[in-house]
This record gives structure tokens, sequence and C-alpha cells, in this order.
């Protein structure tokens, strides 16, 4: 492979480099009929990819989980990403960073004849502007009706293209506080995640986040345990409830993408005074030093120049 | 929109009538990445599409309740329907016939721009190779670990591309015996479907066949209900259990493209003396007249010539 | 008892009868202290009581499943009831109706001395300004988070004081969708009933109501199945879940007060094509015809009143 | 506010000051009709209230879960406490304590006008006779049928009036076994509180005591917690189910007004070897070492006063 | 086999007919170490047996679902259960009928070598004395709090050897209310059936009992089914809950060798006027007309022939 | 009690001492009708018993659970016991070594008359040949539909006779997949435990093992816990569910007779490499130094010598 000379992103799609608009997958393919196939998403800051290991081992876990073999080690995996990613560093934006994503279908599907999985790898940049505002004025959170799908029926630790659970959960959210992001129970009536986040509470100066009984194991989520402990915060994995939300200090949720994202009203109610929180801040600051860009002005930064553009 | 003159199947997509091969979506489309899209499914017999208004109509109140607008009025999916099956009817083989499908999903999704749903319709044929034997020999059932998804995450009566937890069960069913057909618990334990089967017992004369709580209210279900009223055999919608299912009289599954297909093993116990009963016949007898197709007799002949063939 | 001789409502309490405005409770009692109490209520048309002894046999039923007994017989509670109902009357407005109701907490609690239970017997004009818009309009329905006690806990067939459950979902329907009435799941997903309301929807013709697993069964319920009955409309007791009312083709409620309140929007969704359907109409003007009184007409002439005032 | 110079009890009643014996509320106060109100009570020892900062923070923790705004501030709430008591100090006999209590509930209903909440704040002497022997011969549990609301019905964090699902517990423990306490299990069978009561189990040395689950978070049950912490006690909030206390070695209630109850039987087996156990006895001195009130003996002087009238 | 010439009962045990006091089995037989075993049991009217082949019938389903094969055909069986009533017949007394019970259980087990199942078949006299009153006075029932065992662990339509939650069950109804029976709910709250017993109630002069989802399909449970079919009684089966049997008209087990006991306190609460009801005897004198046995009358005459002795 | 001078094991039946092979118990036992009983059994090193008292005293608690009065207090059962041993030492071969089991049930049953509680105590020789060729290749899992009896049915915790629960687990295990273990999920979808066994994972070198909720607490579980410490090894004891051991690390079980069983495949899913893992093996060569017993050789010099034989 060789380094992108185009003006246009390329990706990896079953063993070959072709532009990002030419990226197709057939109607009959298993991940698009039945959801069938799984997938994951790094990203870097300032071009260097975060934690990428951990990305391709949990991707490589939910593979063992759905009992799809990619036909690639998880190092070949690995290494693909990162030529998928320098082929495409030269269109990287100044203050822009990439989602470096492989994603892992069951492949053909009849008519089609049956085929080897379909692999995917490719990395798209980041949409600053839609979360960047969140940083200053948190998000606000909708507990929706929709529970989190049980271990029994797939086990959200597995990171699987089959999501209607939690778009419709995204969809209720939006309904009811547009622009909020979705908090999912579980059947037992304890707080999961939302749509591809995890979530944190802050009480009395101690971090609490749901157990993995139900929810993907973020690799951000782990980040803020460990900074949290490098910063002498206490953090406890354990089941809580609406009613722990409501009457939290502060609160906020982790992502890939946006690392951090203060919370400041849930369901309507403010958290604390309904600004992000200094346990929040501390956090985030933590997390800028140790991937070396200042996550939050990395965002602000976008969204100026979309505001100056508009 | 004009008949067919090539000799490759042609589809609709997105308001286009394109050949079959050349059927792609994006990689970044809603339905592949989140499983974020509806489907529905109806079959012809001899050419004649059966009962396409109810899947039609189906299919509406899954989108309906995944919230997308499909852009098309269900009379327009009707009409288009049958063109696409008009278009390709020149191309439908000897006693074969076809699917004719219907997906929806959520369109364009990041880094592509927003666009509307991806709308395909298209005919299939039916791959009768693949069960033709059943009628004869019954098909062996596997109750899974697996449970089916509650409504409180995602409605089973809503057909939803996400189907990763029907997935695992057949994967689990045929792990466990192979060939088998899955047969799902509900997360009370009772009975509920199969991977795109609905599923009945017989039991001194009468028929069971479990309540819509937690499964696809299926066309070819209502089918053997209204077949069974006019056979004047008595047929209970109720909450069963394995115990029922091992010591019943007889045991069928139904599905669109197979009509009705007996199950003669069920967790390596044989249902009654193990081979299709008397009323799962009648009831194919039954279909077959209000068809015009004798529905085991035309599954068997592709098993002959494909057996010829080879 | 003599009739009422003053333009205030007399009531009945703990054997004495005396105006509303002095109608107080100790702040000690153990219907405030703990909810520990039931209730029930029944409506009059054109002063006359509407199944009265059906809502007074219901107050003994919650009265011996909290096992308080209220030291006067049924006969005795609905006897008083008609007197309370009596010597109001000169009271009752043009187009006015009253709700009758009887109340009875444990009584007397801690720094009081024990005493018998506190039993309360009064009727107070229906708001009808509150809901008269509705039989026109339909009202919104928000299927809410908060899921209704299961009868493990409290049965909901008692009409017990602790409502705080039912007023929480009522809180979180007007937070999301202002105006709405509630619409609780069980804990297993289905449908329940509103805040002091049942809940039926239309489909094929039929109605479809939920079973009595925790509901309370109301006599306004009870008088819709009558009716439907007799006007060949065929309903059914069963489990259904939110996809069923998405889809359905007319939704309502009914309550003693409003008799059936039609539903022309749920959690955001159109109910049909928006307006009140034909059935429900079918319905309210059966039980018009039943109390001699149009029910719809009734409600719509305090609308008027109240904005000609206004 | 001046001192009480009555021999009566004065109390604060929606901004008023007021003799108990007048505290009323209306008959259609929201918290009487629908239970909707919360209310938290703080003890003292002595005179001197005993963490009443941290009964009115939950207070306020369980205002902000229903919803209600008081009109008063945290710190006004817990000025006026004490100002309640100290005009009701005088008439504190000796060795007498009272709890202190703040009341609020939704307020005016139909037919009164809307008014803003119904706010009470009241000190009562503790009715020590009631309970004083269970020091000695410790008190019997029983573990209801009844079960425990869950979480997603109505938070058993929140201290609500809608107390039936309590009581109705604390009934059936008394039908079983005269005198008994009651002890609710939650929905999947674990062990959570009784009716105003958390509980522990002693094992091996160490306290056991339900998680926050579905449970009241006591002061008592944290005091109970940090004295163990201090005199080098493990303690564990865990689930654990009637086996566990079955087979404890000691078991105790707590609560504000009594601080440990000790338990010598449960559904009539004998605790350990029936007596209360050490590290009860250990707890208890803690505590009285604190407040600086021989707790047991406080109890029982009440009982020795009661015998000698009697 | 031949005629019973002794004065002790005889029975089968693995292929041999022995006296039932030398009817012994290992101490490591699977039954007896793991429970692992089925067993059904009709009883005699006058020495003739009541519907002996549904019980044989049942008793092969129980067989089919633990996976023992007897080594006997239903109709073997069947037969040699008669032959076993009809050697003892010269043995029963005057006014005694017998049990003829089956049990297979697993047979040997380590330390034994591994043999074929272990066959018992014999009768043994109804023990009326036990529950001759109840017809008289009616039975108290104690709903339990443990609760039946749900079909995902071991289905109660499979009559077991290993009835641990049954005796328990019976031993909390028994503690807390001496000679009462016990009443078990699902783990959904839903009344089910006591130790040996299914459960009727009567209701506005309908019968309502458990669904098939968690009790054992009891044959006198039919047998009053059928009798009330005949009577003009209408059955309902359906869920319901502790307080539809607090409130009901009448209650009353069935079980194989009492047919109807008639239930007259649940809970500490009277049935209705607590003497056993209408509908209850109907039914008992239908059943007597059916078999030619005076039901009431059989069993009190045991009762009084032990009263004249004692 | 003297020597035993025979060849023949002796044993200990309600109070004598006779040989094994005539220990019988009757039909009518309620241990064999109705599973009424529980049982322990410890095993010997050497001959030389291992944590007996710890195997009483979970007996006794057992008893307790069940309220069975065995008629013996704990230091006498377990004296009894070690005569037992002592009475059979001369009959134990090379490398051989005993179970030591007591076996409780409620005794006489009608028609016999009432007795008090059978008690058995007896040893028997572990079959090592069964399980020896596990340590060298691991045994299979299989994760069943058969889910583990809650506690609010029968508490696992209590060791009883009615074990049928984990008998269909046994067979559905074996029928799945011949040889292997069976692994039980809780009614939530947790990971419990097999038919007499405990399991644990290994994950980024640290042991997961389920918590108490809904397992036996096997002495052998704790063994494995208090070995790890000393090895330094983390445990954790929480909720964990299919996925965590599919993508384990390593897997094993724990039983009394075997110790430690590796695992290496699960549901076809091979366990990391397929082969026995390094923690495993660390903690059998501890728990081997602990006993003064080379546990894997022992058990492996047994399958040598049945080989030589076969």
């Amino acid at each position: 492979m060789t380094l992108n000379e185009h003006n246009e992103r390329q990706l990896y799609l079953n063993g070959k480099i072709i532009p990002e608009s030419e990226a197709k997958i057939s109607l009959f393919d298993y991940g698009f009929q039945e959801g069938y196939g799984v997938f994951d998403l790094a990203r870097t800051f300032n071009g260097r990819p975060f934690k990428l290991k951990e990305h391709v081992d949990r991707l490589f876990r939910s593979l063992c989980y759905v009992r799809i073999d990619p036909g690639l080690s998880s190092e070949e995996m690995e290494k693909i990403s990162l030529q998928v990613l320098e082929m495409n560093e030269n269109l990287r934006g100044e203050k822009e960073d990439y989602w470096i994503a492989q994603t892992i279908s069951g492949g053909g599907n009849w008519p089609l004849p049956p085929t080897g999985p379909t692999v995917a790898i490719y990395c798209i940049p980041l949409p600053f502007v839609r979360w960047a505002k969140y940083y200053e004025t948190g998000v606000h959170a909708v507990i929706t009706c929709i529970r989190r799908v049980p271990s029994e029926c797939v086990d959200s630790k597995a990171k699987v293209l089959s999501r209607m659970n939690l778009q419709l959960a995204q969809i209720e959210a939006n309904r009811v506080d547009p622009g909020a992001y979705s908090l999912l129970l579980d059947l037992k009536g304890n707080i999961t995640e939302g749509t591809g986040l995890n979530f944190f509470i802050v009480r009395d100066g101690e971090l609490l986040t749901s157990t993995p009984y139900n929810i993907l194991c973020g690799v951000s989520r782990a980040t803020v345990m460990d900074l949290a402990k490098e910063l002498g915060i206490k953090v406890k994995e354990c089941d809580f409830q609406p009613y722990d939300v409501y009457t939290a200090d502060e609160a906020f949720y982790t992502t890939t993408s946006r690392c951090i994202v203060p919370v400041t009203q849930v369901d309507g109610l403010t958290v604390s005074d309904g600004s992000p929180g200094p346990v929040t801040f501390k956090l985030l600051k933590a997390w800028s030093r140790l991937v070396g860009v200042d996550i939050v002005e990395q965002a602000l930064s976008h969204l100026e120049n979309s505001q100056l553009k508009a």
C-alpha cells in the first residue's frame, strides 16, 4: 500500500484500497440484511491513534461472541488500521482528528454466493461541530422508556451492528428533549449507558458508574477510571437508579470521539447548578494532558470556524 | 418502467431500476452501520404474489414503530413491488417462485451527507433445495439459551434489520444439532418463535401457538389459523413451555417461503413417532388448495433436480 | 340529616355533616402520614348516581385488601352517599354533575390517640372544563418510564390513597408532552392504565384492553365492555405493548368522570388520522343513551361558558 | 417566633406556629388524597438533634425526586426545625426525646383552589414504651410475602407519603407473628428493609447490609456503618437472601428513633441463641457514647415508669 | 401374579411382588440422592380406580421430560397398577379406598453399579381422617413467601420427586397458621397451586383457576372443569392474584385423594361467610354422582370411627 | 464402634453401623418420595479428611433452612463421620481417597408411621477414573437452557436432596456435547454454577467467580479464594455473563472431589489456546502443597491403572 495521493479519503474493503465514495456493500450483505456483524472504532489525537490495540482487542472479543472469523489476526487488523490512517493523514485538516473504524459483517447472503465476511477498515473525520458546545453548556440526558437489551438476548459487551435498540432510545431522547442524549435502564431498572456512550455520576467527590452487566465496557470509560485513580478520585462500579442521577453532584458521558461530555440536565431536572462540574473538568484536563491535545479547545475551535462560515 | 429484457433480475433501489448485481448500498448507510431499518417479504405461488397487501401493511407498521418515513405510500410500495415482480417474471424458472421483498433503512450516515431513507424493492428466487426434504423428514428444533428480545427493548412485532438476536439463536441451534432450526423462549420462559419462523404444536387435535407477546405476527401464522378454522381445527393462542413441546402430538413452523415445516425432533426428543403428523399434512394440503400449487410437490421437484445435477 | 340549606356543599366526616370548607383531617392521620387508606368515586348524570353500588362494592374489596374495617356496612355507605348527594342537589349548577366519593383512612396515628378509621363521604362538581375539548381534539398519551406497581407490592385492583406511583407517571407525561395523559407499562412491558384511567385500543373493528393483571378494574371499563357487546363489537382482554398502541386504528381512555376520552396522539405518533375515531364515538353515543345525558354536549357546554367568561 | 409558653406542643404549618391539636390539613390535600408528598424525621438525644442536616438533605433529595418545590431552602428548613425544637423544649419530659419531622405534600387539590405545597414541621415525643423491651429480648422479624416497591415504580430512596406497601408488610408481619417487625424482599428475592427500618446481619464477625438498590438509605444505617468502621468491624453492602438471615450469627434493625433493635427470631427460627448478640451491643454502646445518652437505659426507664403506673 | 393371601399389602418393585414392609431402595438410589425421578398417583372409589389412564399418561409425559425410560410401556404400567390393586383388594377396609401410585427414579448411583431405573407400583389406603373435617369447616390457606419453581428450572407440569420447593411452602403455611394448606405464587405474583393441590376461586358464579403456566395440570382439576361445564358453570383459566382470592365468593383446592377441599380462610381473611360455599358443594355432589360414592360421607365416616376409638 | 473387620465398607444409618450393601431406606421415606432432605460431603487426602468441620457446619445451615432437626449436634455428626472414616480406612486402596458424606432426610412418610429423620453417614471411594483426564485435556462446559432455581423457590446455598434442576442441566450439557459439564445461568442471565460444581474464570490475571446469589458456597471455592490470596492473585465475586466466559483467558470448576477441573471449551468455543492455563495450574499446585497430595498425579495414576487393566 502506498500513501494516499488523492484528495479523497481511501479505505480498506475486503483486501483492497478504494476511495471512500466507492465504498459500497451489496444489498444482500448479512450486515445490511440481518445486522449480523460487529465493529469498533478508536480515535486519533493530533493524528496519533489512542489505545488502538484496546479497541482491536475488544473487536476480536465481539467477533468471538458472534462467531465470525474475519480472516485476519488482531495484529493484521491493527496494522492495516494504522496504514489506513497513514494514507489519509495528508487529508486531515488543521485541528481535525479521525475516527479509525473496523467493521466486519457476515458477508454474502442469498441470492449472493456465500462469501467470507465483509471487512472494512476506514477513517473518517470527527464532526466536532456536533458536540463542541456541550463542553461549555453540558448536554441534556433523557432516561428512556426503551430498555437496554439484556445479555440473554445479545450481550451489550459485544459491539454489534444490530443497534436498533440504541437507535430507538436516541430517537426517544430526542423526541422528549430535542438535542438530548439517551440514557437507558436495564430490565431491572438500573442505569446502563447511552447510545454509544457510557455514563458516570459524581457523588460526594466519588465517581459512580454502571457495572459491566448490561453495557459496552468502553475504552473511554476505562480511561476515566484510570485518570480518576491517578487524581485520587475514588471510582465505584455499582447499580444505581434514576434517583441517584437526579440527585447527583455532577454527571457525564464518556465516548471515544468526545472523551467526556458533561451532563447538565436529566429528565428536565438541573444537575447541581446547571453547568459542568469541577470533577468533570479535572478529568477532561487530565485526559488532555495524557494525549497532548486540549480536548475542549480543539472541539470549540471547530465551532468557531463553523460559526464564522455561517 | 418497462419489462425486464435482460437475463439478470432487475430491482428497485431509491427510485431507479437496476440489475441485481449492481444493487449496492453505501458502507455508511444507517442500515449497515446501525441495523437501523425494516423489511418485509412476501412470496409468489406460481408467480402470483400471496397476501402482498398484508405484508406491505405490516411493513408500514414496522416503519411507524421505528419512525422512518419511506417517502412512498403503502399503495405505491405495493404497486412497485408488483412491477418488480412483473419485470422479472420472464426469469422465473419452471416450478420456481419468488420472494418479493421491501427493505427500507435510515439511509445516509456520516461522513455521507444525510439523505432520505434507502428503499429497495426486489424479488429473488426461493431456494427450495434448502428445505424441501423437511416436508418428508421433518426438521429438528433446538430450544436455545438465547432468549427473544423483549418488547421493552425492540418489539418483535416490528420486522427490523437488527437481527443479531435471531442470528445468534440460529447459530446456537445449528451448533447443538447441525441443520436444526432455532426455537427461542422469551424472558419468562415461554416459547416464542424461531429465526424467521412462527411455531405451532398440536395437542389432542387442537393447535397451540404463542401469543403475540414477543413474536412477529406472521402472515403465514395467520393463514394457518384461518385454514384451521375452515377445517374445524381449534386454535389457541397461549403461553406454553418446553414441556408442552416435548410432549406434543405434532409440531411445525410456519414461514412465508416454506408455508409449513413439520418438526420431528426437539432437543433430541422425537416428536410423536418421528414423522410429520396428520394435522400438519392436512394444513399443508389446505394451503396448497388455497394457492393452487402443491407446496410439497413443488419443493421436492427442486430437490430431485438438484440431485439429478449432482 | 336534613337538606342542605346553605350555599356551601356539605359532606359526611366521621359521622357528622359539615361544610366542605371545614373538612379537615389531622396532620397525624394515617391517611396523610402513610397513605394508608382507600377511596372510590362514582359520578352522577343529571344528578342521578351511576352504578354507585358497583363503586361501593369495589370500595369494600379495597377495604378488605388493606384490612380496614370502616365501621359501616356497604349498604350504609351507599345510603349515606345518596344522602350526601341529596343534600347538595340544590347546589348542583345547570349542566353540572357530581363526583360522589368515599375516602376511608386508617385514622389516628401517634401522637394522636388511636381512633377508628377516618371516613369521609362527599360530592364535588366535575371540572368539565379540564377535559371538554378532548372530546373534539382527543388527548395525547405518553407511555412513561415509570412502571405500574406490581401486585406483589400493592395490588392495583385496590384503589388506595398511596398514589405516588400514578402521580409520578402523570408528572412525567406532562413534562414530556404538556397536557398529555400518562400510560403506564407493567414490569413485563405490557400496557396497563393511566393515572386514574383505563385504556383501550381499536384494531380491525375490535376492542383490546389490558387484563386485570396490574390495573384497577374500572367500572367505566366494564361499562364500555358491556356497551360494546350490545353494539356487536368484540372485546378482548389481553396483553399488548406500545407497538400495538402506535399502530392502532383508534385509542381511548375510560374513567368515571369523563366516561371516554379519545386519544389522538401517543408518544408523538398520530393515532390513525389524528381525530377521534368512529368506534370511540359510537361507544360515547351509546353511553349517552344509557344515562340519558349527551356526554360530549354536556362537557362542551362548560367550555363555552368558561370561554365566554374569559 | 417566640418560645412556647403553653403546655401544648406547637408546630409549624404553612408559615404559622400553631398548637399541635389544631394541626389540620384539608380533606382535599394532595398528601391525603394521593399520598403525594414526602417527609423526613430526625430525633434528639437529650434534646439535641442528631444529624439533622443529613435528614434535611435527604428530604430535599426526596423533594427533587417527586418534583415538589417546598418554597423553603434546606437551610431555612433546618433552621425552622431547630426553632420548633426550641419552642417545645420546655415540654420535653425527663428522659424523653423528640422526633423532629418535616412533611411536605403537594397541597391544594380540586375542589380546593390550587395552593402551594403543604409544609409541616413538628416535633413529637418518642414512644419508647413501644420498643424498650426489645433491647433486652430482641424483636421477631417476619419475611413478608409483600415485596418492596421497585425503583421503576417509586424509588425507595425517596421517603414518600405513599407507604401502603410498607404498611401492608407490617400488617402481614404482625398477623403472622404478633408484635414482629416486617422484613421485605425485593422482586429478585433479596432482603431489603423493614417498615421504616434498615436491616443488618452479623456473620463471622462482619456486618452485612442490603445495597441501596431498593431501600431508604437510612441515616442510622450510615451511623452504624461509621461506628463499625471505628470499631474495626468490616461492613459489606451486598445482596443476601432469607437463607443468610436464618443462619446469621446476629441480626438487627436500625431506625432513627430506636437506633438499633436486636432481632432474635426470624420466621420462627431463633437467631443464634435467641438473645441479642455481642456485636449488636458493641454498636449500641458506641452509639450511646457518640450521643452521650445511654440508649438502652433511656428506653428501659420509660418501660419501668409505664409499668409502675400500670 | 396371584391374589394377595397375606394380611399385608403387596407391591411391585423392579419386577417383583413383595410385602410393603420390605419395600426398600438403596441409600444410593438416584431418587434418594438426587430427587431424580417422577411419580404419579390415582385413587379408587369403592375400589375402582378413577381415570387411571389419565394419570399414567401424565406419568409418561413426566418421564419424557426428565428423560427416564422406565422399561415398561404405558399399557404395561397401567396393567400392573390394576394387578397391584387387585391383589390388595381383600385388605381394603370398609369405606376405605386406595391411592394407586407409580414411582420411577433414575436407579443405581455410585458406588452402586449403574442399574436401570427403580420402578415401584403400590397402593396405600387414603388417610381420610386427616382431611375429613375440612368438608364441613373448610381448610385455611396461606399464601407463602416461597414461590413456585419456574418452568425454566423444572417445569411444574412434570410430577418430579424433587419436591423441596413444595415442602418448604407447606412448612411455611403450617408455621403461619397451623393446619393450613399452602398456596404458592409464581415469580410474577400470580396464584399457582398448593403442595399437591390445584386451586379454584368462585366469583360471580364463575370458576377461575390458574393457567398451566406454573402448575401441575391436575386430573382432579380437569374433572372439576368438566363437571362445571356439565352444570352450566363457566370456567376461566387465567392469571389472578391474592386480591382476587381475598375478595372471592368461594375458594377450594382440588387433589386426587380429597377431590375438592373447601377453603374458608386465606391469610387470616374469611372467605365469604366462613363456611364452604354452594358452588363448591354442587361440584362435590356432581363428583359423588360421577363415581357412585358420596365423597363427603365416606370421609366423615372415618372421622367418626376415629373419634369413637379415641 | 469398633474397627471394620470386614472386607465391605460399613456405614452409619440411624444409629447403627451396617454394611454398605445393606444400606436401604424405605420406599416411603420423605427423602425418596419428596426429595425432602439435605446432605453434604467432604473428601479425604491420603485418608485425612479436608475441612470436615466446614462441611458439617454447612450441613447444619442446610438443616436449619429446611427445618429438619437431625437429633445429633454438629460435633456428634463430625465425630461419627470421623469414626466411619476410621472403620473403613483399612479398605482404602493405594492412592485412593474417600468422600465422607452425611445425608439427612425427613424420614418416615405415610403409610409408614412417622419416625424421626433418616440419618446416614458413609464414605465411598472417589472414582478418579471419571475425571482424571480432564487435568490434562480440560473439560468442556455447556451453558444450559435450564436455569438455576432462584432463592425465592429453594435457596441454592442449602444443599438439598431435590436436585432435579441440577440433573436436568447435566443431562442437557451431556446431550449437547457428550462428556461436557453443565454451567447454569440464573434467571437474570448471570453465570452461577455447574451440577455440583462452582465456576471461575481468569481475566487479566485476576479470578472472577459468581456472587453467592444463586449458588452453593463451595468449600472448594473458598479454598481457591484463600489460595489465590496467598499467591497474590486478586479474586472478585461479581455478576458475569456468557460473553465473559467465551472471552476469558482461563476457566475452571471447583468441587470437593476433584478440587479444580480446568475448562478448555465452552459452548464449542475454545478457551484461550485450548489447554489448561497457567493460573489454573498454579492453584492446583498450591492446593496439592496444602494437602500434601499431588492432586493431578493421584488422579492420573488411577487412569493408568484402569487403562492397564483395559
